[in-house]
Formats: structure tokens, C-alpha cells, sequence
């Protein structure tokens, strides 16, 4: 069967992020690909992989890009698989930047936007596992263990440290 | 067969903008259900409506809200159906405060956040859609149908009104 | 003679922050209650906790929470019991997601809002003594003095250090 | 029976949306003052209305200003009665500074702030009567049927206009 | 000889914005092509534009564009002919989420930036020339007129009006 | 003679950023006195400073305040000596709440605000010595050499270092 | 005896805003220029506007400006007049432009910030007239009074309109 | 051949950004000045640079500043050789006054801005690559080569670090 979940990426150094969307993805037993695909320095690569990512059979992609993130809106435009974008913190405006250059889509391209750094990565995970588990009950009954496991780890009280 | 989209709302003055996801699912023939759910004035409505979604075949829900919008993330926390945010426009600040309220939900609980205002409904549907098509080869093709046309849509050269 | 002061935050990590109110009730000689009731995490929790405070005795309930901070103002609505809210620092938006979230409710449910951070949980102890004050001679008589003391801690002038 | 609630602006272009506070209190049953005190045209009003707040039986004081909005802050430094800060929202800023100015309050005067505009002024009434309910159980009573009839009055399903 | 200048623009209702750039160009006795080119609706158009810039004899491009702004930094990626950027004016957030898209491009692939709104689009038209008057003496000596006329109509004192 | 320049700050801390100011005062030649006074902690030591301000023969005053910021404001209102504020950077806010707090002052009470943070410090000391010099021939001949003496410190071209 | 307070504006649509600051002089019987200098259009007079401010007997200068409002930095760094700013409302970014390109001067080069828009125009007249009443008591008795008056008018309570 | 671009900035601190500039034109050969020409601290020197930058050869400026950033419009103001802007970051707004005072120009005065800090100094440098290259083939085979490099040195996948 094939890949199901692309991970895609501005570039290396948003690896540390996006890495998190992996984890949840490994810890979901759900199977997915990790390419590094710049906008702006490879458009020609963005260009092939949204032309070919039904065919290829992708369910869902997860596109993280900081700063002016054109990356997650532009594969939304090449493809109807559904996009979840992730904004990268950034250094002078902390991601604030990508926030909005993934998020403002016009009407015609949705891009399923998630929170800034670490947080969003891992949600970005974890939302594309929801979409799967709409036609896959396995995965469903995983991701409702996950859920109670994460809620069942929550103290009553909390603790000096 | 059960209606796989839900639409809720905070309030009947967010409906203006929501609409625009209703319209969205009717160009492309998919069925959905409108209902106004309050996290803070219907809390309860919002429990049973989360606590039952699977059950009552949702597939997906799409949840606006605009100030302090607390109605997506809780519905998110709520089932594991995917949750679509529309931060509706708000009169002081423009938005801004639905947008952080719904996009910077914690690791757990992913809202697939969609931009501020009219355009931001519109793409909900379009989302939801694209995440029925998934699995569901006509309804697929209805959507490349209507990006198609959108594409065709545009004129080359801009036009003096 | 029951607690009368909850203190509830989101996460452990929000302890560090918190805490500044549980010592400022310490100082004034009011007793209180410290919990984690995260609201996506834990919702049913929540939930119990908001309907139970009338009748447990609870005259005050402190909540902090960061990020899509949905814990304050889900307790202002199933609560009638005075909720004050503590935005907590953030790492990418600084707390004006915190900020934004707890404030912006609409009719109906005010969450008593502090500033972000370390000296908004102190003055979350401040203003929940001051509301018990308001009926207990003996407390206010120990809030006047804990305001003086702080007045007369100021000294003339700067000193280099 | 002395009044218990004051409400006090920082100009009489301050009315239109404090009344918003007015009409809760009136709602509920509630009898309050309302009163012009300007933070920095009568900042000697300001000094004798803090000082005196005690001494006259208020228990709560609700203070909307806008701007570089002092008022709710400067009177928090005067009297340990409760104080709740209503933004109001300005021309240039949208109410930010508004805001920034009272929520932001230094360790040992705390503000409790409500949402920017009118709904943050209707808030503070609601607050208000929150605090007086801790020792009112008629009062309790009346704001338990204020809530559930906000609540019941929200239909199930959103209408076009 | 062929025409220098392209100006596009995301959609029609940019035009608006855009044709200020085109009146300036006019002025200044430039030829310049005008044509509508969505990133996201026509990323085909988009990327022949890019690739056929420098053959067509493109020596500069004005590219305006909304919200989440893609069209000035994916054009960037696609030739190195110059690029202008324009941010039009949004609802929601005023063109901030404009600028931020446009502004913010990592290294490698500069947009040069301009005001948000008409003020950006005239200056595009004048950098425009100003970039074509490097080897263009008597484009030079008109953009030196245009520039003296524009300091000789401020008057010495401000009127009444 | 007595002192002109009164400087003076909301805490201790601030002082680590205002002794830029006395330091500028220093090196013209001005003297000054430097007070910590609390808006919210000392209001009456704010009241009598200002009362007094005009007898004691102060002619300007540095006021530098963090966070919600009210003492310049506030001292702006109790006297017609000019007063200087100067927003302390703050952790959460960066200093955009005490810049606000300090600069959105309503018509009738000018504060003259400076930069944000130790520049702005410095700038307050300089601004003094300007309003000073107006009428202090030695006074503005020792501000036109500093001026001059930081003009001449600009070397031509940029070093490594 | 000559006129001690320039009034310059970046253009005529400056006006509306910068009248402000000419009617409170007006009131206050302080004579003054106002002139339009842009610092853009007409950089020359600007030069010369604050090479000859000392010799012509200019004690004050109110400068307003928007967008990026360069005027008054770059008055202050042509004189030691002291130069008050007013950062002119602008249409998309409400003069925030404006309030950062004036009040963060760098070290060296004070420019004393009003509020955004028409009251900061009316408080830099008040600024001026304060500086110059340092050293003429007859002015400080005419502000005195201005500000009394201004106290008086404050009502006591508020009234419906 | 006299040198074509030249490099300003506001200050010596300002080089460890620009010479990101510096750098991108020494990989492409092209040969540039670098200079400090304070707007505040050295008018006289901005005043010449500009006024003789056309006579001088110079067919591009790179002008960076921080804060208040009036150098890069000044500039602008003083000469029609194109001006590239770029936003140095600052300590308490994180360049983003420096954005704005940079990027928010009057019709008539274009600043070609860049991005915040060191990547947009290093666009700064490719924009005047581009800028030159319009007229000079050669240049325009080096930057084609830069950017193809730079394209081809993205990795297929990221890697662990």
C-alpha cells in the first residue's frame, strides 16, 4: 500500500519542527514520506509534486515553511489533497510572518492551518491522522487510545520542581 | 445515508459569514447540518454535540467563532472528528483575537485553521470537501470540477470598472 | 469552614507561573485549592469542577492557561462563581495569544482578566482576597496592611546596584 | 442600604458604552452610582473617591477609560475595594491601548479586566453582580436565572435575515 | 521594441490598487504590458510568465497582490528579473498579512518591497523607471522633471480647506 | 540654585535603564535629582511632587514607567512643568504596553514621549537639556558641542570586528 | 519680538490634524508659524528650516508627519530646538507607522511624541506652550487657567444623550 | 570602471547585518562601496552622498538602519539611483519600526525594502545583481548561475542533526 501522508518543507532547518509531525505519525503507525520542498528555491520541484500527488495515492500533506511561507498555499493550489500547514517560528517577527503567509488563503485554496512551532508540527500529525481515520477504523480506534492516554496522563495536582 | 458535515456557529450574527461554507457544499453537492453551538452559552449542547459526532456518522465539523472563540478547540478536545476553524471578523480588533483563540490550540487537539472572515468560511467547505473526497471518487471529481472552473474564471488582463 | 480560593491552570508547566498566587494567599492567611483542569485535555474535569463550585463552597476560582487559552472562560460559563483569569507567558506570541483568548468574551461571561505572566498570578491572589474581603473584616484588615507594607517597602531613591 | 456598585468613566464620551454595565445592574437588581471621575482632568475626584470608597460601603468599582486609561489603575492603587477595568475602544488603536493600559497592572494592584468595548462593559456588570452574589444568595438566584435565560435563548439552528 | 515593464496582480480587484502604478507609468512614458496572474488560481500562467521573462525582454516586474500575498515571491522564484512588490489592502488585517507575505523572503529571492495600498503601487510605477533610467538617459532626465514638479507643488503653507 | 530636572521612575528596576538619562545630564553639565516614585505604590508621593513641582522650582521632568505605565501621564496631570516619559522595556510586551500607556494621552496632558528602553532614557536627558537651553545661552553651547562631538565620532566607513 | 513656535507638516492633507496644535496656541495667545515642509518633496527647506531655527528665534517646533514620518527625526537632527512629533493617522496601518518612524529615535536625537491623531496635535500645542512658560510666567498663568477650566468643565456624572 | 553600488548604513553596529550584502556581491563580482552615513548624526554627509550619487556612477544603494530608520527614505528624497531598504532588527520591536519607517514611503519616494535583518541584507545584494543585470549580460549569467547553485543545493530529504 502506498504512502499515504507527505510531509513536505522549506527547507533543512525546519526539519526540528516538522520532525514532531513524524513522531506523532510513528507513534500513530501511520506510514508517511519527509521531502524537503522550497517554494522558492525548487518551485519546479513543489510544481511535480502537487501534479502527481493524487495519482501518486497521497491523502494528506503537511506542508511547514517559516517567514514569507508560500510553500503550504502554493502545493494547495496544485492539488485537491488536502493541506495542513504549519508556520515555523521566525527570528525577528516569531512566526507571526508565517502565521499569516499560510493562513490568509483567498477563497479557492484552503490550507489547513495549525500553531506556530512544535506544537502545530505535532497537531499537524495528529489532524492528518483524524482525516485518515475517517475511512480507516483501525487508525480511528488508535487515535482514541492516544487521546485517552494523553488525558489520562494529566495530575490532579500540580507539583513543585 | 447520514449528513457527514456539520456546520456550528457560536452565535446566529456569526451565520452571515458561515454561510459562505453552506453555499460552498452546496455548489458541490454535499449534504450538511447548520446548527448554532455556544461553548460558553450552550455548554452542554457543545458536550453532547462532540460527545456523539462519531456515532452520528460526522465526518467532519466545521466550527466559527470570533473574540475569545473557544468553540473549535473545545469541540476538537471534545472528538476526534476533524475540526475546521473560521475565526469570524470581530469589531475591535478585527479578528485577530478569533484567529490566536482557534489556531494556537496545544499539542493534542489540532484545529484546521482557516483564514479570517467571509474567505475563510468559503475555504472550510472546500476543505471539508477535500477531505470527503478522500474517499469518495465522485464527489473528488465535483472538486477538480470547481477548481477547474475557478482557474477559468480568471481573464488575462485586469479590466477598468 | 470549607476552601474557599481554586486555583486551576492547564498544564503542570503553568505551575511556575501560578504559584505566584497561591503564595500571595499564602501570605494573607487565605486557604485554597491548586488543580490541573485542562480544558482539552480534561474537559469532563472541567466540567465537574465548574458545576460543583457553588456547592463546594468555592467564592473564587483562579485560572491560567496559555496559548488557545480556553480554560477561563469555559469555567465563566459553567460557573456563576468569579473567575479570574491569568494569561501565561507564551514562547512564540509572548502571551497576547494567552491575553487575546481569556479576554475578548462576549456578553455574558467576564473572565476578571490579570496581566500576562508571573504579576498577573499575584494579582490573581490580590484581587480573589479582595473579592473574600469584601465580606470578612479580618482579611481585608490583612490586605490593607499587606498594601502598606508594599508602599512603605519603596524606597526614595534609585540605588546602583 | 448603601449602594454597593460604583461606575465610574473617564469622560462623558465614555457613557455610551458604560451604560452597557448600567443596564446589567439594573437587569439584575442591582443598585449602583455612575459618576465622571477623569484620571487626569480631576485627578483630585479621583484621589477623594478612592478614599472614601470604603468608608461609603462600596464593594465593587467599575472603571472604563480609553487610551493612556489610568483611571482603573490609579484608583486600584488608592482602595483594596475590587476594581474592574473596561477598555474602551479608541479611534487610532481599536481599544489596544486601551487595554495594554489597564490590564498590564504592576504586582499588588490588580485590574480586573473585561473585553474591549461594550461587551466588556456589559461583562463588568455581570462581575460585579458575581462578587456581590458571594455573600447575596438573592442575588445568586437572580444571576442564575440571568444566565439561564441567555442560554435558553439560543436557537438551535441559525436563521437568514 | 519590445515592452519592459509587466505589472500583474492577483485578481481583478486589484486592479484598483494597481492601475496607480500604471498611471505612473504613463506619465513617465513607459510601455507596459498589465495582466492578471493568481498564484494560486493560474499558477500555470504564473510559472511561463516567470520563465519567459527574460526572453520576452522584461526588464522589470510589478506584482501586486492580498492577504496571503504568494504572487511577488513565487514570480521572484522564477526569474531574475527584478521584482516589485505591492501589498494591497485587506479587510481583516489591513494588509499586514499582505506586506508580512511579500516582505519577509528568505535568501535568494528578493522582492522589492513597497507601501502597502495606492501609495505602494505609484512608487512601484517610479522604481520601475527609476530601475530602467540605470541605462536610460532620457527616461532618466523625465524621472528627474517628474521628481522637480512633484517638490515644486508643495506650497510654502498650509490651507483651510 | 536649585535643581531643574527632577527624574523619576515607578521602581528600582528602572533605574538600570534611567541612569542613562542622568548620565546625559551629567555630561552637560545639568544637575538633577532622581526620586522613585510609584503611581500605584506611592500615589501620594506622586500627588505631592507634582504640587509642588513648580514652587520647588523644577522646570522639567523625566518620568520613566513600565508595563502599565501611568506615572508620567499621572504627573502630567498634577503639574504644568513639562514632563518626559520614557517606556521601560518590559518581558512579556516588550515595552509596547508602557508606550502605549505612556504616549495615548488624551488632549489637555501632553507627555513628550521618548523611545522605548535605555535610548530613550538617554533622549529624555538630551530633550531636558534642550528645553533647558532655550533659556541657557551656556547651556545650548554645551549641547551644540556634544552634538557635535557625536557627529564627529561617526566614522566614515564600517570595520570589522 | 519674534514668533517661538514653528508648526511644519509633511503636506497639506497634514493640516486637518495639525490645526490642533494652531487653535490651543490660539487659545493660549502664542504666536507661531505654520508651514509645510516635506521631509521627502522638500528636503532642502527642511535643511534650511533647522539651520536657521536658533537665529530666527524659534524656541519650539511642532512637527507632524505620517507613514513613514521622517520630518521631525530629521528636524531634530538639523537643530536643538526642541521638536515635538505628532504621528498623523493614517489609512492602513492607523498610524503605528507614524508612532515608530518618530518616537524610536536613536540616542542623540530626542523627538518628544504626542498621541496618534488630532489629540496629539492639541497636546504638542500644549507641550509648546509649557516650554515656554518655564520662562514666562505670564503664559504659565494663561495655562494654568486653560487647565483649570478644562478640570471645571468635567460634570459630575454622565448624562444620556 | 567606477564603482556602481554603493552600501550605507547608520552605524558601525549596523555592519554585522549589511555586510551580508557585502558578501552575496563579492560572490557575484560586483564591485561596491561600503560607507556610514548616519541620517540623524551625519545629514550633511547623507545630504552629499545623495546629491552626487549620479555623478558618481552609482547605479544602486543599499541602505540599511534600524529603529527609527530614516536613512534608506531620506536617501530615497535625495537621488533617483534606486534605493534598496533594508530593516535592521532592533531589541525591543524586532525591526519591526524599522520596517515600517522604512517600507512605508510617500507617493514619490520609493524604498525598495527587503526583508528583516541578515537575509534581507543578503536580498539586498541579489536585487542589486538584478538591478545591474538588466543592462549587463555577464552579471546576468553569474546571478543565474548563483541561483541555480543555490537550487541545486537543496537535499531531497532532511536529515537528523
Amino acid at each position: 500500500m502506498s504512502v499515504k501522508v507527505g510531509i513536505i518543507m522549506g527547507s533543512q532547518s525546519d526539519w526540528s519542527t516538522m520532525k514532531e509531525a513524524a513522531e506523532i505519525l510513528d507513534e500513530l503507525g501511520v506510514e508517511y514520506e519527509a521531502k524537503i520542498v522550497s517554494a522558492h528555491r525548487t518551485p519546479d520541484r513543489l510544481w511535480s509534486y502537487g501534479k502527481t500527488a493524487v495519482e501518486r495515492g497521497l491523502h494528506v500533506i503537511i506542508a511547514g515553511a517559516g517567514g514569507a511561507a508560500h510553500l503550504p498555499g502554493m502545493m494547495a493550489s496544485k492539488t485537491r489533497v488536502p493541506v495542513i500547514g504549519v508556520p515555523v517560528q521566525t527570528r525577528a517577527l516569531s512566526g507571526v510572518d508565517s502565521l499569516y503567509s499560510i493562513v490568509q488563503m483567498p477563497k479557492g485554496f484552503p490550507v489547513a492551518t495549525m500553531a506556530i512551532g512544535a506544537a502545530g508540527a505535532a497537531n499537524a500529525g495528529l489532524m492528518a491522522a483524524g482525516i485518515l481515520a475517517v475511512s480507516d477504523a483501525d487508525l480511528a480506534k488508535r487515535l482514541d487510545d492516544w487521546r485517552e492516554k494523553l488525558s489520562a496522563s494529566i495530575k490532579e495536582e500540580p507539583e513543585d520542581e
